[in-house]
């Protein structure tokens, strides 16, 4: 298999390094053959050539199995009036991958529940999916400027919504089928189409069980009975926010990864993490995120489900008994809890 | 002053009749004169007249000094693609009355700690104001809906942005001098104009600490940081996400007031939970969040703040020494809890 990375900005390269060198490993122990090629992307891109995206980093994403992702962006290229910006490469490589559906699991791990926001009781059985839909909506819809208004348009076609929400059921059936769309359908018109769509695919999968919930009520309902949740499908923006919040929950972002998923099995894998600039080259950034990545990618994009299982048992394990970096209560560093997640997957 | 009351549906009657009562006890024991006319609204005013927002309805708020609501909609009236929805009234009057800024405070009483889903310790201290844009955005853009497509506009003037924002900078030099703006301005174009409008007026109150902070970001520091923030201030539909959010923290949304204020001193108030159209009728509604709305009626459009803070410490007292209804831990009802506060305010 072929895997392009894209190391990106701040401690991108740090934390994608560790997730190559557990692929790696992962080869190694279950004799595959993979083939690493990297390339710029985000702000480390632009100083490079002038583009976020560079035509050459785009192609060679095209031709790969998948795609591993660091992260993007830095105070070095923060300025929103900027012409040139790292996220719009990140934006760009989504859309020309047609990754549409974005899955952002959450769990929290017991042995790391005290460094939760939330209660210990509210936390007990948490394991929501997440899956945003990752090309569309306002992210990518017409925007306007003039000297004193500004527009931005969400705009959503049933093909858009019906390809996202089928995979939401799919992924349902496969788990607890329990599927919650989420919406502010009593205000948007993109958000009754949606409500639509959804309600139209409920009938052929009569064997998950559907609920709507609004935008609002949702970020609620997040924190006041987590463990209610089973796959949570939505709309790019609200997606963005509602991830985040749940995120918050696990403790430290850098233990959550991402799949982007579009037709094909070709996927790009990234932590939810940013660049964190501020952590940057000190060698203490959390890889979890990023090794959780890799292994969505084993699971998804090359159907490894056992190595898949592997990593992920390693990561448990190093959860559970030490090293751990900083932002989950350690004092280990990014390369402690490499070597530890190695040692357990051979 | 003359006071027009929309109770609304679910519980709105109930809970506005309890906030009526209050304003009678403090007219009483001051010895103001107010005066109170009722009028339908939402659901009921569609039942009653085919419209949510009735002329006669809102041409008396129009007149009046106040406007105190209680909440619309329900299961009757919940069919997202009907041509007339309860919603609508209340869009329709916020717009109508120009209440561009929704003040939405948040604090967690030391007595209710408990009940929050968060930590005690994250709880400590937290004491935010979210100043939330109430007449623009996506909320009142432009929508289109065909066979197959579907958009919304997000909308926003320089104007638009500015009069809200200078309400959040004064607000904010009234209390702790700390104003964090919330945004997507990686992403959107209307976010980036919002941005520009805080950085010019900053200039301006440089008495204040401005920070800027994107919307999933904000999601997530709500929740891992929350006694950092003093006055929060964001566009329409950011604004109803994370207000929902913070209101979680509370411990039950019963408890949280709101005033949408203009350029005038005529302002409307509600409580910020909806028509609990599952425990309507049944005596038990929290009457907190309308009492509480009272108190902000009182201080921003009637200018009366002794008396404001007569009733909010009545209800302090009440919040720790009972009675509490059902949602808060207690076994009382509606009545009971108004009668309490009464005599706290007597
Ligand atoms: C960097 C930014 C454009 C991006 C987004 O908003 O999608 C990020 O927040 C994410 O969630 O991956
Ligand atoms: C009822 C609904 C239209 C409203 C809104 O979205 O503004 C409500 O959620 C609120 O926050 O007051």
């Amino acid at each position: 298999a072929h895997i392009v990375t894209l190391p990106g900005d701040g401690v991108g390269p740090e934390v994608t390094a560790v997730a190559v060198a557990v692929l790696e490993a992962v080869a190694e122990h279950y004799d595959h053959e993979f083939s690493f090629e990297e390339h710029p992307i985000g702000g480390c891109a632009i100083d490079a050539t002038g583009e976020p995206l560079p035509a050459a980093s785009l192609a060679a994403c095209r031709k790969a199995d998948a795609v591993l992702l660091g992260a993007v962006g830095g105070p070095k290229w923060s300025d929103p009036n900027a012409p040139v910006r790292p996220e719009q490469g990140l934006l760009a490589l989504r859309a020309a991958l047609g990754v549409y559906a974005n899955l952002r699991p959450l769990q929290v791990h017991p042995a790391l529940a005290k460094l939760s926001p939330l209660k210990n009781e509210k936390l007990a059985g948490v394991d929501v999916l997440f899956v945003r839909e990752l090309t569309g909506g306002a992210y990518f819809g017409a925007k306007t400027r003039t000297a004193d208004t500004a527009t931005d348009e969400c705009k959503y076609t049933e093909a858009e919504i019906e390809r996202v929400v089928r995979r939401a059921f799919a992924l349902a059936r496969e788990r607890r089928h329990h599927l919650t769309s989420v919406d502010k359908a009593n205000v948007l018109e993109t958000s009754r189409l949606w409500r639509n769509v959804v309600q139209r695919l409920a009938a052929e999968y009569r064997d998950v069980k559907v609920e709507h919930q609004l935008v609002d009520s949702m970020a609620m309902l997040l924190l006041t009975q987590p463990s209610r949740y089973d796959v949570v499908v939505t709309e790019n923006l609200f997606g963005d926010i509602l991830t985040d919040e749940a995120a918050a929950l696990a403790g430290s972002l850098g233990l959550l990864p991402s799949a982007s998923l579009g037709d094909g099995t070709r996927g790009l894998y990234e932590p939810i993490h940013g660049s964190a600039p501020d952590i940057a080259g000190t060698g203490v950034a959390n890889p979890t995120g990023a090794i959780l990545s890799a292994a969505l990618l084993l699971r998804h994009s090359l159907g490894l489900e056992e190595e898949a299982q592997c990593v992920e048992a390693a990561v448990a394990h190093v959860l559970e008994h030490g090293p751990r970096t900083r932002d989950i209560g350690g004092h280990a560093g990014t390369a402690a809890v490499r070597d530890a997640v190695l040692m357990a997957v051979e």
